[in-house]
């Protein structure tokens, strides 16, 4: 960890383009922490509003935060218009990335002859490197890891411990693969023949383009034939799972649990949700949202936002959904409605 | 990879009983392709309509299809009534499946003295047998897999990396667990003792019939008490999560993410779609469709397709869900003609 | 597996405060099994009463269950009025839990000078413990986990194969996790810049309290900033996914599949079944039981049991739920009534 001067990082987001004004007295911080576990010499922020009434107990020396919020007497402020970006990099500048053990090649890596190993890799115990596999420079292969026949990985990776990647598949540069993820397993492919299921060899693979970020324990098919694709930029969350043959596009992000059936196809710049799922065939437009918990099952149009099962434009559907828990009492409306209607007409026909 | 003639293709496919005709010239195809992915001297299929389109664009040298759609000149063509059982067949001439290294046993696993390994496995570096495993004839075992206890493994399984067995289960014949998964791990069990969860523990077992297929990440809980049970021939996608003591028929396929609680039933031939689940200690019939984020919380007669939570007929579902969109608009239409009701009382008042 | 007298069990039962009576012949048991796959020797117990008739058919010796129910001829039967409880005590006395293989260090197992290794600790081959990392007393480390730079656990910790934590986490005592799960992984923490996702370093941690259990893949993201929390005797199922800096409380059960995004805060005694989730920044307090497949989307009071999406009150949603089904015949009758209105102002107005 690094220190610095509350005038020094000001100075760092300045450079870096962001309008940030220091308020109350100098001082050294040596680490960025939340608003209630901050100690004195750490800085904190605040970015959701929610937290406001958090900035009073902070014991932080200084906080992040907007214009327009107060701030506690003796506590110094860096005034900054986007809170989050700002204490984003006074982390990279506090902190910096993760560092990772250096193993070089590990004698008790099982590495193929025929594998061609980039410079200043750092491939630990217990990894296997299959024929004919190509594994970047400065790539960081933790234990467990097996990268099977074929298969590439670019520059600067990093796959955390037990980490699979499945024969022939491709990955780019600067990818970090979080622990026990799978890449290129066979997809769910079976023709059905007489009420049992024939497999149908899975000859395509998976393709992953650079600075990808796929989190732990997620699951990525390969393709029945050609390949599946995740493009470039596109961050995964935990236990996210891609059918086979699904291309995604670039700088996606997809939160934990959300499962992708085979051959979707989603566009750039695509968020989904907790637990939403694409159905199979589907394309998803560019700068899509889905809400968590929905389901795509249809086309849905570049740029929009969507919700419920089948998912549609989530205004429309928090109206559904508000008119729904109304229905008891609609119901109770109609029924008195009805007995009325058959009162006047008692009436009008007398 | 094989190559064949279209003409050597079409009569592998007769002699299997397809109704097979060369249309166009006989040529060499080495490989099969998507219709996009698909080159010169490879050959490619039109299974769903929705693609037709790609077909005049395809750079392959032939194609597997129906007998009433167009092909344009000089692209050949195999035209068949099951083209995706047919390309089925193509892929699996042509490719075959996929070969798997071998290693032997490798030094470096850890073999317990009183297992028992069969004919021609192929244990990697870093698989752990303990003690009284059984491991069929043919079996490939990859690293960072571990077999626990007692458990007893069929011939001709493949177990892909980092696949984990528990003590005493039982694994068939022709068994394929992919990467990551779990099988035989502690359920869910715990009796409530003042306000703390007392552990039970789980001395029953998992039990896995002949070619069963499970995808990557998958965790099969073992039995607190007897068994949990996969049927012969039953295919899982990945993250598939069966709860304690579940008993699962043959023939099923359950795709990624769905879930079954403890003490499920579920028949033979049942599919279900992605992110679907099953509560505990209920029936699922024979030949049952679960649509994708279903909840099926009571019992399914046999032969039924549902949706919705609570799952039930898939038609009724959808007519409800139909009919949920219209509720804005009802709520509009209920208010005027209680407007109007008002109305007609008035008048029939004065 | 021991063998008892139903007598000397009765006893045991008693002991603990169980008002355990014997009916019918003392006799010796050896075994806890279901009512379906007990035979003689056995004991079984029913306390489900959708199995009553299982009882009949039975070919246990014994049977454990309440006072108010038949049992046939030859069967002895202890009577209790917990019955569930009862046989986890029973469960507990015959069979014990599960024993750990003794590997010692193994001499295959990379464990890093700097690591502080308890007594009597149990670490087989394939595993890595990084510098700094403390392992407390009779713990059991199985084959393929790594433990990450810092990490500290406590004493008689069980970690079953594959499992990942990464660098300074914090596990307590008595904790076992399942083959698999990962701990303290970089949760899905990026800033959005010019169109691209720039991330910001998770330099936070995870912390398990005392006597928590983890399924098998699950995934425990750590804090952005701050730490990750789950109580002390909380129970996780399988394929649960914590995001960062979420707090749990104690004594909470999650079911399989389950997923809480970043920030979340749950007390104490809280139930989450299958598949549900909760968004980020919600509050859920304590006692609080989440039906399966639910979304909670904002706070929930403690000791409500809520359902659906958004969860509410469960009564409530399934009124919603009910009334939902009976849209389709109140479209009808709001048509026909509309109808009638027409008619009766033709009426009026003649």
């Amino acid at each position: 960890m690094a220190e610095k001067q509350l005038s020094e990082l000001c100075k760092i987001l300045s450079d870096q383009g962001f309008d940030a004004r220091l308020e109350g007295k100098d001082c050294a911080v040596h680490a960025v922490n939340t608003l209630e576990g901050a100690k004195s010499g750490e800085i904190t922020f605040l970015a959701n509003p929610k937290y406001e009434s958090a900035v009073a107990q902070t014991r932080a020396s200084a906080v992040i935060l907007k214009d327009d919020l107060d701030v506690p007497a003796g506590l110094s402020a860096i005034r900054c218009a986007e809170p989050y970006a700002a204490v984003t990099l006074a982390i990279i500048t506090l902190h910096g990335y993760r560092k990772h053990p250096q193993w070089g090649k590990s004698e008790s890596a099982e590495i193929h002859a025929s594998a061609n190993i980039g410079a200043n890799a750092n491939i630990a115990a217990g990894v296997t490197i299959a024929a004919d596999v190509t594994i970047g420079d400065n790539c960081t292969i933790y234990p467990g890891c097996y990268v099977a026949e074929g298969t590439q990985i670019g520059h600067d990776c990093i796959l955390f411990p037990n980490v699979v990647i499945y024969d022939r598949c491709e990955v780019g540069h600067r990818v970090t693969i979080h622990a026990g993820s799978v890449v290129g397993e066979d997809g769910l492919g079976y023709a059905p023949y007489e009420g049992k299921w024939i497999k149908i060899p899975q000859v395509g693979r998976a393709v992953l383009g650079d600075d990808v970020e796929i989190g732990a324990n997620c699951t990525i098919d390969r393709a029945t034939l050609g390949q599946t694709e995740i493009g470039s930029g596109t961050k995964f969350g935990n236990i996210v799972v891609v059918g086979h043959g699904t291309k995604i596009g670039k700088d996606c992000m997809f939160v934990g649990l959300v499962g992708l059936a085979g051959s979707a196809n989603v566009g750039n710049h695509v968020t989904i949700a907790g637990q939403a799922g694409v159905a199979g065939h589907v394309h998803v437009g560019d700068d899509v949202t889905v809400a968590g918990q929905s389901g795509v099952t249809s086309d849905i149009k570049p740029g929009m936002t969507v919700l419920g099962l089948p998912a549609e434009d989530a205004r429309d559907t928090k109206r559904v959904m508000a008119a729904t828990k109304k229905l008891p009492a609609l119901i109770k409306r109609l029924q008195a409605l009805e007995n009325e209607v058959k009162e006047l007409r008692g009436k009008l026909e007398k």
